[in-house]
């Protein structure tokens, strides 16, 4: 059974300052594949960041905290907050796939260089089977620690490629066959 | 109080099929760090990676599994070992530093974008304060997830990147102060 984890899809990340993302199309992506999921009546898990730092987009006295309206969550589908990147930390987001009987999860959303790929690395140093749909995720333009500005697809390109065959299997969305929940593996 | 890991300084690491690598300095700057750690009796934790697959260079069937030799444990300093990147996953690493008193992590070892990275968002996630030294690391070239060559210093600059400010503070070796373990926060 794989389960579709969505990270970080709140209105705070569309907030000026963090600066020029990639793939503007990543949100009509990520509801495609939720369409799909609740078509299917397969798990799927909503996570959203409560920041512990007031000047977070993500601070929860602040709008920005809310779930944007095209991501609520409907029926018996699963809310989780983390406070912190990794999706897997001080909540009950591994009990829940134990509950689900799914050991197999499809990430998408955003950062992909920050809570994406945390939470990733994560599912996979702990056993999980993982995929991150390339195409369902998006991130943001930074400097590098030398002080060299890369593009939003640039920190995009390193983070998947950290994460393919090491912690995750990096996919984009076509590659998700349309009869079950089985991603196809290259 | 705070703990100096050593993350990975086995024989395999040094295998051409690896590529190229970045900070050539990098092991004396870590050698420099234990001998002060030493010299001040602070704790040391040295982290092996035990592979799971036979063609890594840490097969532990072949020399490449061997700590090289300036980097062997002395007295009581603890050897700990993974078999994923992040070396706090099914091991007594959270333990250990229980028992030491310490929630200061001071990371050094390889390779930035892998082991470094996955155990230094770990440890910030898991609320550790986490300090990554910049020159006392090093990581190889690759292709990024769009085909692009990165430089080892590009793979490396991005990594610390993500980590710095978020999971982890990254310095410098000579940020660490001569007279006492209490890295120089920026």
């Amino acid at each position: 059974m794989q389960t579709l984890i969505i990270i970080d899809q709140q209105e705070g990340i569309d907030h000026p300052k963090l600066g020029a993302r990639n793939n503007p199309d990543a949100e009509r992506v990520m509801l495609k594949l939720l369409a799909k999921w609740r078509k299917q009546g397969w798990p799927v898990v909503h996570v959203i960041h409560r920041s512990t730092e007031p000047d977070s987009v993500f601070w929860p006295h602040e709008a920005g905290f809310m779930l944007k309206a095209a991501f609520q969550p409907v029926g018996d589908e699963t809310l989780l907050e983390k406070s912190v990147p990794c999706a897997f930390t001080n909540n009950r987001l591994a009990e829940t796939l134990t509950q689900l009987g799914s050991d197999e999860l499809i990430i998408v959303g955003v950062a992909t260089n920050n809570s994406i790929e945390a939470t990733a690395r994560t599912g996979g140093n702990l056993g999980y089977k993982v995929w991150v749909v390339a195409d369902a995720c998006f991130t943001f333009a930074k400097h590098d620690y030398f002080g060299t500005p890369r593009s939003a697809d640039e920190v995009h390109a390193i983070s998947l490629a950290n994460l393919d065959g090491e912690y995750a299997t990096v996919i984009n969305s076509d590659a998700i066959e349309t009869t079950n929940a089985k991603v196809a593996t290259q």
